[in-house]
């Protein structure tokens, strides 16, 4: 692959992700290729088709996605205050205007195809997630990590639609249920970390 | 407004609840108006725009897509119960083929645009639920009982979300979820209703 084949293709790929993420991955192929600034020609030489796209720009921009709510991997905070670092950048995160809720979760739910290839990478970005939780619940000494890493993954989902169909930050919302199953699991606030804020609404 | 009218209207509306609700709100005129029987022109006499279409499906089917949640108004359960019921609901929707999540998130998530007509009237739906949790965990004696609604939105939403992405049923993680929050916003189980079954997944 020559690198001027290479930069269409990344072109597109963060195009794609930038749109789908914005508009829906019902973007149309004219609008893309216009974004990135490369023509249907050239699209069509790099994806066989759009959903092979929807996937692969999805793939990119994942491990990004991800990061954004995950602490580093060397952090002296306890594994429930690392828990909750996840929750506590939700909540900073659903203040945006340019929030739209997990791209795993809307790519999701828009394709309603559990056989497209794009539902696949969501799945698997997803479970990383979940994977994190699981592995922080079982230091944290939680009752049944696998439980409480898929609660904690409902309420980061569940926090994101609302979010998305308020139209308002979660004020504190998220932080205070993942606090609350937290402790739930575990026996209880170790005073480790201050109370979470919660803001009305 | 003629009964011929009335009725090319109503089968517009229900076959676009039928068809936004399992291939999302981009699915196109012509596929609507096939599926409706109702010819594009007649459409355009009935809904200005499609955006007035996507909104007045929404609102029609909205009270239906509640009502498979929420218990019967007179019920001898008690508030705890009457709170759960509408998680063992989702619990055994999550289990059908045809389970795509809440319409109202879906819709909301699609859309991505707060302006939409179509987005308040999610919005407003969704606030059903938690006015329905919110009167529900007050007469259970729930220490912030608008709080503990929200949570239980948020479960709500997340764990349809789960369902979708994972395209598995919930084996039990929703009741169990909205369960330890109702106990820990009330001071624990009263003993009412019986242990939520947990399957693994």
């Amino acid at each position: 692959m020559n690198t001027v084949r290479a930069s269409s293709r990344d072109r597109l790929l963060d195009a794609a992700a930038e749109l789908f993420y914005s508009g829906g991955v019902h973007v149309g192929v004219q609008a893309l290729c216009a974004a990135a600034g490369v023509s249907k020609r050239s699209m069509y030489q790099e994806f066989a088709t759009k959903d092979e796209l929807v996937a692969a720009s999805l793939e990119r921009s994942g491990p990004r996605y991800n990061a954004l709510f995950l602490p580093e991997e060397a952090d002296e905070r306890t594994p429930r205050e690392r828990i909750l670092h996840v929750f506590e950048r939700l909540e900073a995160r659903s203040g945006s205007d340019r929030y739209r809720g997990c791209p795993f979760v809307s790519t999701a739910m828009e394709l309603k195809d559990i056989t497209h290839p794009a539902s696949d990478v969501a799945r698997r970005f997803k479970q990383q997630l979940t994977d994190f939780f699981e592995q922080q619940a079982g230091l944290a000494g939680a009752a049944d990590p696998a439980l409480l890493a898929r609660q904690l993954t409902v309420v980061f989902d569940g926090a994101g639609a609302r979010a998305v169909v308020s139209g308002k930050p979660l004020a504190g919302l998220a932080l205070a249920t993942a606090t609350t199953l937290v402790d739930a699991a575990t026996g209880g606030s170790s005073g480790e970390t201050g109370r979470p804020r919660l803001s009305p609404g």
